[in-house]
């Protein structure tokens, strides 16, 4: 199909810290996104918003965003509540009838609607309900273990750490470097960036790894390199499950621990301060540890989130982190990627001489 | 409501390795079964099928079965290929029609059945779906590390290996010497035994720790000593997932380290002979690394199955399990429990003056 052009729905909760959806699909997506809708920015830019975005407008009303030539609407946030407004099903019924799809990655099914499936069918357009896993998911076989590209996962100290950035910077340079590199999304807002993928969370607990092991096999067809997202983190008490079933069935040969220098303790538990996050080195070995059980895998290096710190503390946090733990350590969207990239080519290197020599052995 | 007796249907599929759930209802609640339907067998006992269940009869039909006063129909195999039989579907309507409720454990929920569902409404009586998860599930919070009794968790190196019948064992013993014990049951033969409990394998990814954390909380409000069962393996590549996220849900004080003596690799990857089993000392570091990641715990017994073993040589796997690890093994079901429920004794002693400690200090 042809890329589509999106008028992004984030009403009412707009801004820099809240609307993460639309800001990822914008930062990595702004020639594919046409307009915001948001009443309460109307008429300013996404640049005066967000600080990045250019001159993408934000209008104050689904006709106008329409007048600009979508082929998709977009839901950027999500609404207070959870459940989807009385208002935006009349917007989104609105869309299908002026012939856009819509692309959503709410835990609610727009399918599930039956105006909005009604008015799909009439009208042929097509409603993309990105949580929805596929019904034929396998148990993993382990299948991804043999996979020919080099596999990088990323783990995280938390969620909402950058692993899905910081794969989506480095695919980014190691294509434009002339590797065939391939991101495999494993979150909604990947699947928005890249077009394909399955939210893993929303997956029924048996076929977690199956649904990685499935992702890293169709990646894996035409690629150099996969850099898979990860998700949650390996001592998160509500998605560590998630972060497990994604390593066992992905098959990572290297992974890139993420981590956001400021942060102290385990995001949701935060007013609790229950759970400190722990040194580097701690999740270096119960990564390597809980990953190898599996398949042999080591962390290569750390990628740190240090868009709240001056620029001179964000380097100091760099360099510290590389004392500690002896591995290259970059903020990849703010500084030069290189110590990761370096670090993915050196791998990459020592894992086809093992290759070759387990194959010609 | 009344404890329920059942009329199993294990058609086409009863004996000592196909039959897993019937069994273990049969084993558990041999008083609340009144029957077996399966034609293979019909006109026998189930003492002569299974070696155990005394004079329960085995019957060629379910006119015959619900002559003998089932209250409910449980089915206590997987048919082949997954799908309902129509023939099933026939006899479980006849159950509805006959005043009994249905207890199903697939995958394919009977509630979904239109026949099934228009006899239930008609009738009156219930579909209980056991695989089918609460609506309503939390994301863990981590409650469950507060609760006031003593929490143990089976562990196990591999599926199916007894961390089911281990607890299930081991709660008799400990409600016959007066301890208030309750079972968590987290599959679907656990609850079919128990009454209640969620089939965490069956819940969404993000959900599992908080499905077992939510069983955990309902299990505390009248106990001494709650005992969770475990599901999977920490290094199973397809279950992993599940592993996890029930002892991060669950928060357990302690673990019980659960294996099958005669095995060598990972249950369903043995044709590739992929994965072996490493030694038990490996398990209990895993286990404890992880679990401790969020709440201190400790693998204090080892639970082994033997059953395919001459007397001679289970009795000398508990001596060398014992050497191994240093803790106290047993086959809980084939030998005395003792040693397990010292282990238990012991722990939650320690656990008690800690506990009180926290309290006074």
């Amino acid at each position: 199909m042809p890329a589509p052009r999106f008028l992004i729905v984030a009403d009412g909760d707009f801004g820099p810290m809240t609307s993460k959806t639309a800001n990822s699909v914008i930062r990595y997506l702004p020639d594919r996104t046409v307009a915001v809708l948001d009443r309460e920015h109307a008429g300013k830019t996404v640049q005066d918003v967000l600080g990045f975005g250019g001159a993408i407008p934000i209008v104050a009303s689904m006709r106008a965003g329409l007048n600009l030539g979508p082929t998709a609407v977009l839901i950027g946030i999500a609404p207070a509540g959870g459940r989807l407004p009385d208002e935006w099903r009349t917007w989104l019924a609105e869309a299908l009838d002026a012939g856009c799809d819509l692309w959503n990655g709410l835990h609610s099914f727009l399918g599930d609607d039956p105006l909005l499936a009604s008015k799909s069918k009439a009208s042929g357009r097509k409603i993309f309900d990105l949580r929805k896993p596929p019904a034929d998911l396998p148990i993993a076989s382990g299948a991804a273990k043999a996979v020919e590209p080099y596999v990088v996962l990323t783990v995280g100290t938390d969620c909402n750490v950058g692993k899905m950035t910081a794969q989506l910077q480095l695919a980014r340079e190691l294509n434009a470097s002339g590797l065939r590199t391939r991101f495999v999304a494993t979150g909604q807002t990947g699947i928005m960036i890249e077009g394909w993928g399955i939210a893993v969370e929303a997956v029924v607990a048996d076929f977690i790894a199956g649904a990685a092991e499935r992702l890293v096999l169709q990646a894996s067809d035409d690629a150099d390199i996969v850099l898979v997202e990860g998700q949650g983190s390996i001592n998160h008490p509500g998605y560590s499950a998630v972060t497990l079933g994604l390593m066992h069935g992905s098959c990572p040969d290297a992974m890139i621990l993420c981590h956001q220098s400021t942060r102290q303790y385990i995001g949701d538990y935060r007013e609790a301060a229950w759970l400190r996050i722990p040194p580097l080195a701690d999740y270096i070995r119960l990564y390597e540890t809980m990953g190898s059980v599996v398949h042999p895998t080591k962390v290569i290096g750390i990628s740190l989130n240090t868009y709240d710190m001056s620029e001179d503390a964000a380097r100091r946090a760099c360099e510290a982190a590389t004392r500690e733990t002896g591995l290259p350590a970059t903020d990849p969207v703010r500084f030069e990627a290189a110590p990761l990239l370096d670090a993915i080519h050196r791998g990459r290197q020592a894992y086809l001489i093992a290759r070759k020599g387990l194959v010609t052995a």
